[in-house]
């Protein structure tokens, strides 16, 4: 197929996908389970590199063959994969898998956190196992620590949001809805290839990245955990910027998710037309301070959650515990996710999250405080590495005021 | 809550919520079920009128009650249900059921087509109940017809598409990316209210609307079920536009969902800069005419399926049957789908569902021609009325030539 360069340039690369491969296998084989197969789109871009839809079965030794529902030809030339079949019906799958040398074991491996109740019952039947057994915590440890390759493609997301971020500011004027602005960076982002499609793991966890939110309408809490949603435009979806009119003076939280070739990074940065009260501007810089002390902790090795009570101490020694992590009764229990292919995925910063951090693993730092007046929030995604954490976010670090 | 009028003007009226309530209780009776427990994101839209996150617990004959995890007091404003309860933690949803009055019983009604079997089997271990019941069909042919509180959010949204299709007539020119356009149709899109989030309710199914597809590129096709996708940006969402340059002279598609308070309209027109070939003006004019003709003949009480056979004759008969609906070996089996809370949805005219079109429902009339040069499609969302089908997409209909 005859795909222009800027498509091709974004094929992973057949080593890339030989180690997750060779390390789900190795995985397979310590928990004694002869194989898995996956489904799930996202899973199925990580193991193979095309995100046709389709199955792959990973058998615990030997080679893994990805069976394509639709589109076989793209599929072939997106995965470097050497075992590439059509499957030209998906209740074939059991025949196909037969013929292609797979054996399905009594007990199969399945991404059980999203495989829906009817696909489950309908692959049983038509398979045979005995047991579904839930891979998606393997997977999980995994995708959680990003390869060199992984990096670059989360720098380029960052490359793309800070030019976002520089160049909304000449945009951004009192009158105009939270919405406007919300729609405008994502045309900056998507001209320079942003990739419009984030994804979130859980079922009904939806993501989005129009989340310009101001004022006190902005503090408003809603479905999500998070410290605040803000309004939205309506009970269909109650979150992110609405129709409120920005107001000169008040502070304006942007919160935008940037995609590249699926991988995203998060960032948030504050703006303001005109001066916006000091104590907006006072929350910022303790939040600067928080981001700092973290990073200086952020250390291969470090348990997870340790990194929280830190942070809550370095915010009861700024003076910010009361509106730090969102109003009482409203706190988040959280000061950073991992982002990658899906977001929120491990690591959490958070309590219950024992295991150490290590290289390569990448974390959005959610820093947020609630006033009354409005919410302030400063975010990075940052690269954990030996030689100390590395930001993959890059844009200017000033609260603007325009 | 001081909610502003924008926001509470969307708010479903308590009518809407207890018809739809009644219609899922008499199914439950007729369906010998004693109550349903709801979850997904969608459903309790539907059914209470707010997309906080919780559980709907529906019985058969009483009061449904709203359970709520995150955000009570605005699931409490949002909805017009007379029970709203807080659920602090999923854990305890059992006792919380108990506590209300709530009776699980053997046999529960689930949205299994969607739940993951994780959170089946958690539910499972602390409801006790003995087995799942699928209540996804019954809730589907509920939500199949639309009320006219429904027809006119769709039609809102039918309103917004129809300015943004004229306006980006102003913006398209050679040398700008296929996704340039795109994101500059959902800045003009946001900034009227568009909710970004469409939503499909398939596991894996990801539903997009920046499909401005151009040329020979824009006739490959990917994996949905579709005549074309599109090349994407790369393989991790290989759909839709890309970073291709509009040339003049080749035909631009563009396939733009839009959606207004959860409410989805979709629609296709055709743009060129210059004059392109006569074959696509001539494929355009025979959709049209196709479309004329599936207009004629939808009416309550046709089996949904005959309009198929019907769509395939009047191609041939138009000489164009070789190339409608996607090349050979790539054609769909369908000539329109439901649209409405999710895309697609019932009813589908395609072979197979021989149900009978009802009055309310709201179709996309998917009409579609690939050339070797380039894709040709004209689409329009429609609602089946007593007095003939009513465009709910407005924009104008010609080839526009720039």
């Amino acid at each position: 197929m005859d795909f222009p360069d800027y498509y091709r340039s974004t094929f992973t690369p057949a080593a890339e996908i030989n180690h997750r491969l060779a390390a789900l296998q190795s995985r397979l084989m310590e928990e004694g389970l002869e194989a898995a197969l996956l489904h799930q789109l996202v899973d199925l871009y990580y193991f193979s590199g095309t995100a046709q839809q389709g199955f792959l079965f990973v058998p615990a030794r030997g080679e893994a063959i990805l069976f394509i529902k639709k589109e076989f030809t793209r599929a072939r030339e997106e995965s470097p994969l050497s075992r590439v079949e059509p499957l030209p019906s998906l209740a074939g799958l059991g025949n196909r898998l037969r013929e292609c040398g797979c054996r399905v074991p009594a007990r199969l491996g399945l991404e059980l956190d999203v495989l829906p109740v009817g696909t489950f019952r309908f692959l049983k039947e038509i398979l045979k196992f005995e047991e579904g057994w839930d891979v998606w915590p393997w997977i999980r440890s995994l995708r959680e620590t990003k390869s060199a390759y992984e990096l670059g493609l989360l720098e380029k997301a960052g490359t793309i949001a800070a030019e976002v971020y520089r160049e909304v500011a000449e945009f951004i004027r009192p009158g105009l809805s939270e919405i406007e602005v919300a729609g405008w960076m994502n045309y900056l982002a998507m001209r320079r290839g942003h990739q419009n499609i984030l994804r979130s793991r859980g079922f009904n966890s939806e993501i989005y990245n129009w989340h310009v939110v101001s004022g006190a309408l902005g503090t408003l809490p809603s479905s999500i955990d998070a410290p605040f949603n803000g309004l939205g435009l309506s009970p269909a979806f109650p979150l992110g910027a609405g129709l409120k009119p920005i107001v000169a003076g008040e502070p304006v939280l942007i919160d935008f998710g940037t995609c590249y070739t699926g991988y995203q990074v998060d960032q948030t940065r504050m703006y303001a037309v005109g001066k916006p009260g000091a104590e907006f501007l006072e929350a910022y810089e303790a939040l600067r301070e928080i981001e700092a002390f973290i990073l200086r902790n952020l250390q291969p090795g470090v348990p997870s959650e340790s990194l929280f009570p830190l942070a809550l101490d370095k915010g009861r020694e700024l003076g910010v515990e009361a509106v730090f992590l969102g109003r009482p009764g409203n706190k988040i229990r959280y000061v950073g996710h991992g982002v990658g292919l899906e977001s929120p995925e491990p690591p959490f910063l958070a309590p219950g999250h024992a295991y150490p951090l290590r290289e390569g693993m990448t974390l959005a730092l959610e820093l947020k405080i609630v006033l009354p007046g409005g919410a302030v929030g400063f975010e990075n995604t940052v690269a954990v590495t030996a030689d100390g954490p590395v930001k993959l976010t890059t844009a200017a670090e000033d609260f603007l005021i325009l």
